[in-house]
């Protein structure tokens, strides 16, 4: 199924216990184009850079089969810049620097060719952009797929309510879950959140796996034990790379097969975090993929006899 | 497989967000033999109460299979007292008071009758009565299954050392597999801790589920997803007694078959959470748990097919 992908393209400066990184190539449509090419092309990519992103690194979305058309590149201005460093437990993170840069003023416009887009992937962005593509498509997709983070939640809740009632499937994480719906409880936040909008929720929950919600359905993917977590930033984004990469191969928008996508998420997901930044994921090829999503089925395949 | 439970019958008195019990029964042994009784009987029970506990307590355990000839009454003493008070996350408790009473200085018997036992459950207790009770046993259990807490680390680490070298299975929690091994990863700090002695790891990550290591093998079970877990008093314990019942009744000591184990552990832990102490525990029957057990097949089953 044909692909739109929204969100930042920027650069990251990453500390954590294990190392510094360079000012390197981040930003959530990056992570998520680069998971996502290892199953559908083209990609169909929606974004804002300066006239410091690196033309090897576009030229290198571009071999992998995405059309960076709908990215505009602003040549006399920085790209998005974002700086910070993670704790012992991998869990938090302290944000350093953030400049927004090309992204504060961004305007979308969505190219003609990408009209009749089957998915729509809405990646971490300020949601007044993300109504903006939205509101341009001439046909709605199929699916609609956001992943938020809390930053919006503070700064523009009525037009992430708004995104919410145009969303399908919303990806967020456990802390995110709390604060949009009030509760505690992630069985409670999932009934709470699937009012505002989504039908489908996934809540990721970093090492500890993620969780799918649809009507009275749950089911639940682990994460892989890793020795190390190097850097867990981008993992959510290649996470959802993973998840819409997969849907629009297979074609099918089902629960069930929601199972595998967000299998297949964490398995992508898994490769992101052993190395700074999107390094890991330019690596790794299908047979690599394949083996990680086998040890995804050894992780969690059990035999029970009923007692009965 | 005939079993042998280890551990403290006591008092407990809980204080959660959702209330405050009175001073109930609990007790690491109690909720394992809870647990562990609906899947296999008798259960040879080695623990020491004061004149204090319940007569209809034993008598309650008795109509469950549960043999108490191993369980001394010292009648003029009080019972091993314990109360806590849990955090809004449930996942960390402050201990308000624990009064030891007769377990402070517990001299194990174990009967004559208990004598070739196939396998042995040592639930959280002194390491001095646990080598007690396995340096009593005339031949050696095929399996012996300990189940630690950070107490018996800060106070009697040689003697922790000692009852690991003998123990076979290791149920602890992340943060316990954390502390014994000096190690964050859970991955390494399996690693490390396998070299102490155990086989087998159970690593217990409350809401998170649990992870099984063996070898290079690992295998991760859910926690089911709650409303709310209104008290989580006992649930490792239970946790350990469903583990161990399915062995003691399937008679497969298999790294496979401790994978069910673990299902059934983490389902039986998921009823004890709903209410206080083993009240929850002594409600249920085996359609109950069947059905519990299905729900968790359905929470982690998927189909998945590889791209090539």
């Amino acid at each position: 199924m044909s692909l739109i992908v929204v969100g930042s393209m920027a650069f990251d400066m990453i500390e954590t216990p294990f190392g510094k990184s360079d000012r390197i190539i981040g930003g959530a449509a990056t992570y998520i184009a680069w998971a996502a090419q290892n199953f559908v092309k083209p990609i169909r990519q929606i974004s804002v850079v300066g006239g410091d992103f690196p033309k090897e690194e576009l030229d290198a979305l571009r071999a992998q089969g995405v059309e960076l058309e709908g990215v505009q590149i602003k040549s006399d201005r920085p790209s998005f810049f974002w700086s910070g460093k993670y704790h012992m437990d991998m869990n938090t993170r302290d944000t350093l620097v953030t400049e927004l840069n090309v992204l504060g003023d961004f305007e979308p416009v969505v190219p003609e060719s990408y009209q009749g887009a089957e998915l729509l992937m809405l990646g971490n962005l300020a949601p007044s952009v993300q109504l903006s593509v939205i509101s341009q498509l001439k046909t709605r997709p199929r699916l609609v797929v956001a992943d938020t983070m809390n930053f919006w939640m503070e700064s523009a809740w009525d037009e992430l309510l708004q995104v919410l009632k145009q969303v399908d499937v919303l990806l967020i994480n456990d802390a995110e879950a709390r604060q949009l719906s009030g509760e505690y409880s992630l069985v409670k936040a999932a009934r709470k959140i699937a009012e505002m909008g989504p039908r489908f929720l996934v809540i990721k929950k970093g090492e500890h796996g993620a969780l799918l919600f649809h009507e009275n359905h749950v089911f639940f993917a682990p994460a892989l034990p890793l020795e190390e977590v190097f850097d867990p930033t981008g993992a959510g984004d290649t996470f959802a790379g993973g998840f819409i990469g997969h849907l629009a191969r297979t074609r099918d928008i089902s629960f069930d097969n929601m199972k595998s996508a967000i299998i297949i998420g964490s398995a992508m997901a898994s490769f992101c975090v052993e190395k700074f930044g999107i390094q890991r994921l330019r690596e790794i090829d299908q047979e690599d993929i394949e083996n990680r999503i086998r040890q995804f089925i050894d992780l969690v395949n059990f035999d029970i006899d009923l007692i009965g």
